[in-house]
């Protein structure tokens, strides 16, 4: 039974060098995060899944309110006219929205757009409450779901409607808003390193991979285990683009009337998209345990035998203080659970039975390593957040060194296009500044460009795609 | 300066006994709860209104998580297909749905609603996902925002797109799911009388006012202060009419094909519209401590004299962990600042000046009832949380007994009519169980059935309206 068990959650699974496509959204699945429904695209979160949403927007949203945010709720639904005012935000969006055209069953005067982003519901807000200096800076968020007409859709990754949150800022000058761009990038960076134990790439995207409407977008890009990147969080400066358009205004210091500059941040369910694939393995989810629902699992052994429930009981309610702790009293067989708990990437196991309890002890299983550590049942206050922190540190070593082996410099043509054939991962190369060998290196090398990273390196003097001379390094790359 | 502040803020409420509804969106644009936005029937949420909503849903979602209730997430949209396959919900529900036509510049093959409530969301993963009784109960909520396409519309007691919780759940018995009902229901009241120190009136749904697609709607009523009722919560049995027309099975116990038995439970933003409508007053919002997102409102008198906002600054640290505590140092007068934060309902004023600093004492100023109390520096720690409880009972009291002073029980027909066209409250009556006495009571009224209260009492042995004998005592008013 502990065998079949174990097996039929196993082979359930694709093995991720078999069809990473195919083990991912095996993994989405069988880890219960989604289930698919009849609404093209859109997904049901599962409590699985909806629980590290939770934990992600619980983290983020201290951080967020710690550095002066406030939550607040705009319409989901933005009227044509409103769209339209900022001309290249809505050559941007327009394509891929939604229409409401029929309300309480009669054709609307003007068509209602489900909301892809919120800048300009916040602008028409702003230009209410924002007159003098004194009313800046303003520096709300907030937290609701989005729609995106895209044609193909992965749970996660791209959906047409996801979960995000975007911070919408006003700010006095220009430099201000600069800064509030970069601190909120800064803010996701530690976020990923931190929580999901995922290293990113912090830095500028080019124009053409900027956000429809801003002078500037900053990204963070991680690298999966498919050596595909993923964009993982973006921060916008717009100038005072929208301002213009929405006739924000206020008296300055000076007592002359200004435009106020603004910027936007925001991340979505991607990131849970992201620990997937750079986390898992071929057994299911390996979650960090800063961010897993259950830090520790307990599972009983024996259970039918006297004590053994009482003590995996004691254990529970003990060990609430210490960690995010579950029990497992199922009539499933021990290797069934194991197989089950592996699958939802338990960042450790407590397995307890009729000998450990003679001899006060018990057997911890990481996760990410499956390395099994005998502890005295009287050192687990100490030593349970001992592992958890190291499995912590692991998961990040890992997927760093990863990356970094991931990562290639290419300093002429042929070595990159032949890299991106053949090496999947991050190519650095420099760059001229021209869309054209953009556009050249997407046409023959299939590669975008993720970002010009701010911490730049000289790897040559000229542009590895057309020789002239280069302006910064890129990070190129296939993407998500 | 004092004094112009002051007035500035109180001139522009609406007094009360003037005009209830002038009043009451006086108070949600001058408290900063909301701002009107150019998108019909739906509103700008801002930082204090939503910080209200934040305090609501948190304390709710540990009181359902604490029942072994899991949140998840369902697509916002619901194809038109899906929405049909229960009959008399799609009946209550069409005429009233907003309808997207168009996705990414395409006529859609189905159209989709936006989503009015989700049963039939939840129907369909409960169709894939619950096979055998070992799969029950499924206890999900989940908080997200709903439109339903109301012709007239008020802040958050009736808009077009509004911010809620769903709770839908699946049981094995109809005994359970009964019981579930009436334990959410309970849930809600408590929240009700302890958080929002609103009370209620717990209590069945007549035929004609119940859910769309329910076998029993039950619900709490509250009064508000002007005399109107307003439906506060609402739960729902719906025995397994869903459950057969989506086609859910599990094979029972006793391994027959069974159909499971459903709820599902709803509270919204109309809480913050009670919350105006029982607490405030001429000054504007008052707000129970217990929710209160600042509860004590430090203002420093002669700020510019020395030491004073440094004391002020020491106290806001001291008292961080005794309750939710703001300073004002603003450079807006006393008076100003005395004005603006009773208009935003805080519960607790302390004031501190020169000559307080020297006698180590301040002055605490209730927002309820404007008592002025003299406290030592050194009991803060101890008097604040005393005096909040204070104001917490003290407004349920004076909720419960304006309630107990509005309710009128009527035994006959003349005098509930000039009951409910003269005096402003519930009116207690006998019914006899029949649609068309509650038709005619409206008609000839203006009141509509509330509810037939779990308490019941014995006022009469005949219907009020039609001299049947009478199945059972309704509360009937003039409704939100």
């Amino acid at each position: 039974m502990a065998d079949n068990g174990k097996k039929k959650m196993v082979e359930a699974i694709t093995p991720m060098d078999e069809d990473f496509a195919k083990w991912y959204t095996d993994i989405v699945k069988k880890a219960e995060l989604i289930d698919y429904s009849s609404v093209r695209g859109c997904m049901f979160i599962r409590p699985y899944g909806y629980a590290l949403w939770e934990n992600i927007q619980k983290t983020l949203d201290g951080m967020f309110k710690a550095t002066g945010h406030e939550n607040v709720y705009m319409p989901m639904f933005i009227p044509e006219s409103l769209l339209n005012k900022e001309k290249d935000h809505v050559a941007g969006f327009a394509p891929e929205v939604a229409w409401v055209t029929i309300g309480g069953s009669e054709k609307l005067e003007e068509r209602l757009c489900v909301r892809p982003t919120s800048e300009t519901l916040f602008c028409e807000h702003y230009s209410h409450i924002i007159h003098s200096w004194r009313d800046l800076p303003k520096l709300y968020n907030q937290w609701c779901s989005v729609v995106r007409w895209e044609k193909t859709t992965r749970p996660f990754l791209r959906s047409l409607e996801f979960l995000w949150q975007e911070g919408h800022t006003m700010h006095e000058t220009a430099t201000e808003a600069r800064e509030e761009t970069e601190r909120m990038l800064g803010t996701y960076a530690d976020f990923c390193e931190n929580y999901l134990a995922m290293p990113v790439v912090k830095g500028k995207k080019t124009d053409k991979e900027k956000f429809a409407g801003a002078e500037a977008t900053y990204t963070i890009e991680a690298l999966m285990h498919d050596g595909k990147a993923l964009q993982s969080g973006t921060s916008h400066y717009f100038g005072d683009g929208f301002a213009r358009a929405f006739n924000i205004q206020f008296t300055g210091r000076d007592n002359t009337l200004q435009y106020p500059h603004q910027t936007s941040w925001g991340v979505t369910t991607r990131l849970i998209g992201a620990i997937i694939m750079v986390h898992g393995d071929d057994n299911g989810l390996v979650l960090p345990p800063n961010i897993a629902p259950t830090q520790l699992v307990i599972i009983p052994i024996a259970a039918h035998k006297p004590g053994v429930t009482k003590k995996a009981g004691e254990l529970e309610a003990r060990l609430k203080n210490t960690c995010r702790v579950k029990a497992d009293y199922s009539d499933n067989s021990p290797g069934w659970k194991f197989a089950e708990h592996e699958m939802k990437g338990v960042p450790l196991r407590l397995e307890i039975g009729p000998r450990d309890i003679e001899n006060n002890r018990c057997v911890l299983v990481r996760r990410d390593n499956r390395e099994k550590i005998e502890v005295s049942l009287d050192e687990l206050e100490t030593k349970i957040p001992e592992i958890l922190a190291s499995v912590q540190q692991s998961l990040f070593d890992a997927a760093l060194a990863r990356r970094e082996t991931m990562t290639y410099a290419c300093t002429d043509l042929d070595t990159l296009v032949d890299t991106a054939k053949n090496k999947p991962g991050f190519i650095k190369a420099m760059w001229c500044g021209d869309e054209e060998c953009e556009n050249k290196l997407k046409e023959i090398a299939g590669v975008s460009s993720r970002c010009m990273p701010f911490e730049q390196e000289h790897l040559a003097d000229t542009c590895v795609c057309c020789g002239k001379p280069a302006k910064s390094m890129v990070y190129w790359g296939k993407a998500y």
